[in-house]
């Protein structure tokens, strides 16, 4: 008889945000004449810029000729968009990350799933707390979990508090863990990390032999020029850190799916290069983004994408400031949404008990602070991507309330 | 210090396809005049239908707008081509499937990468010999292979011999396998099984408590209509059998990506629910697939894209039959390319020599048979993917040597 994963139940819950979709659908289903908004999943809502429009329109017109048809592109992506996101997400900060170095993927999810296939079962693995759910739930489902602790959490993973105490940096664990995840700007507290603050970690990983798996999905948010918006900034990262990033928070391609992942050459453990090992498994386990999404992505660095889609961060900054502004004069105390689009509040209440009275008093969908970990417990995390008005609407909502 | 996962170091050699593109690659760059045609990597050249560059097109002015713009869509894929795969793939034929059995992809390899997750690292797999090398290398990856056996081949695989002895329908394995791979129509050897030849295994794995991953990519070439498509039209198959199918032999796809993964509901182990299991893992691992290209994927069910599909399927058999009778002709013995868009001759060579011979003194590239397992030593692929025109320059180029 086949033997299933066993450690699929471990998995202590559905995924968080399948859970939220799951009781919202409920309580439209329940309440079909109530508008709910939604503050919750970090989905963008502002359209995709007319530059990422046309070029994909093009390029499926190319697919349809016969001369200009393209069938299986390259595993790590086409050499027009990698050289495109090393000039202009790496080269014009200073930083030197070849073309070869860039693996573009479907999504950051997929790539974050992915990486685990790296690395052997039995290394121990770091997390921020509060933490996005997919990297706590992706090793366990790889074996890297232990046994799940009563309270959340499982004990064979190192857990770093991020509270308000210290800023949300997590201070150098007491245990050497071998893989640490980062995630600057942080989803779900909305802080980041400066540059001093970012090499203390990367000098540590060289340190102990850990390897760090930088998620950068929101570097885009990033407005003060002085903060780091990629790992490699620090220089020694290129010998201990992969880096993911996505396009979906920063051109609204939640739907249309691209992502990619940088792991330098340099990065290497008994003479193993990681950059070899993850072509090895692309070429096993994907075959490529399909060609009209990619052009779609490069257009996102031409000078009308580069234009349009600081015009969108701008906007989602601004709904960004705007829910800051409304919960503080609320008396609430926030945390980010000034580097990042997420906003993380005190609410000095249980965190889904939180989420049930927003959503069945005010019929405003947010995500409970404790769906990301034990620290997150008392916390609430609203994002800044729905609509101006609907943000204006749920904030005059929540002060009824 | 971290560990890398020690499985990769048992891969035997490059990824098969990989391996041939870098030849073929060393061969241009050594020789810019000459044209070299492929017949190897099975890959389309037809044009994307016009219906689904329309369909995609159409799409893409839909993210562009605010009203009509869509973010993160449902893991397993939009419910409108959920019931068009249904409807069209399976109640035509008289097989229930529902659309919440179905998961949509990026692609068949992704699925077939990613479906390991949901087993054991302790069972046993059997494949058919020759075989796609993805089932393989994907079980080594995560700990299935046991270790490297001289000669090519895995310890712990129970490899089952598809010869023109047994016309390539093998023999139930003596040693009980728990996860059995089955590919009909089969890559690389073109082969075919009828309903008793199909029965016969889904008997099998009901009785030992074995699960079938049944891979039906190349289902649209069967041209008799008596022979099975899906597994599924065995009924018994729905409590042990997991079918992968995919738009890119189909419909022109490889480029596009897109494919489908059927769990039904009723396959179950102790009582888990194998669709369960795959969305919480989907849900985990992945983000589905662009909204733009499941629009596209949609359009191959409308009126004019199964027409302009089965036009598309057609120039390729005729690709095939021409092959079949261009090497028949020749003296060589040849198998497949009937209901299959693969031809597997028998060489009488070594297959690689056969490789090298043809690609440096015809300029035909083709996939030498020992790529795809011992099985395959002395035989070759070639694929009825190119041109009309390419396919007769090709068989002219082999017939001089």
């Amino acid at each position: 008889m086949f033997k299933i994963n066993r450690n699929f139940a471990k998995l202590q819950s559905n995924y968080l945000f399948a859970t939220i979709a799951e009781k919202t659908k409920a309580y439209k289903a329940a309440n079909p004449a109530k508008d709910v908004i939604s503050l919750g999943i970090g989905d963008v809502t502002l359209p995709l810029p007319p530059a990422v429009v046309a070029a994909m329109k093009s390029a499926a017109d190319e697919m349809g000729r016969k001369e200009s048809f393209r069938g299986y592109g390259p595993y790590e992506g086409f050499e027009f968009l990698r050289q495109a996101i090393s000039s202009y997400d790496y080269k014009a900060r200073g930083v030197e990350i070849a073309a070869d170095e860039i693996f573009v993927s479907d999504g950051a999810k997929s790539d974050c799933g992915g990486i685990t296939d790296l690395f052997d079962a039995d290394n121990i693995i770091a997390v921020q707390d509060p933490v996005y759910p997919v990297y706590v739930d992706s090793n366990v489902l790889s074996g890297r979990g232990g046994q799940p602790v009563k309270g959340g959490g499982y004990d064979n993973i190192i857990y770093m508090p991020c509270t308000p105490d210290n800023n949300f940096a997590p201070e150098l664990p007491s245990k050497t863990p071998d893989v640490i995840y980062l995630c600057y700007p942080n989803n779900p507290t909305g802080s980041v990390l400066d540059y001093d603050g970012l090499k203390m970690w990367v000098d540590y990983a060289i340190k102990v032999g850990a390897v760090i798996l930088y998620d950068g999905a929101y570097e885009a948010f990033v407005t003060d020029e002085k903060l780091p918006r990629s790992i490699y900034e620090i220089p020694d990262a290129k010998f201990c850190a992969i880096e993911m990033r996505s396009f979906s928070k920063t051109a609204g391609f939640t739907g249309t799916r691209c992502a990619y992942t940088v792991i330098p050459k340099s990065l290497k453990v008994g003479g193993v290069s990681l950059n070899a090992m993850w072509m090895r498994r692309q070429a096993t386990k994907f075959n490529g983004v399909s060609y009209v999404i990619q052009k779609g992505a490069e257009a996102v660095f031409s000078e009308s994408g580069r234009k349009e889609v600081s015009a969108n961060i701008a906007y989602y900054h601004n709904n960004a400031a705007t829910i800051r502004k409304g919960l503080t004069d609320m008396g609430f105390t926030v945390f980010g949404g000034v580097h990042a689009p997420y906003i993380w509040i005190n609410t000095g209440a249980d965190s889904w008990e939180f989420f049930d009275r927003l959503l069945n008093e005010a019929q405003v969908v947010g995500t409970p602070g404790s769906g990301f970990g034990p620290s997150g417990q008392g916390f609430f995390r609203l994002t800044a991507f729905n609509s101006y008005e609907k943000t204006l609407e749920a904030l005059d909502r929540i002060k009824k309330l």
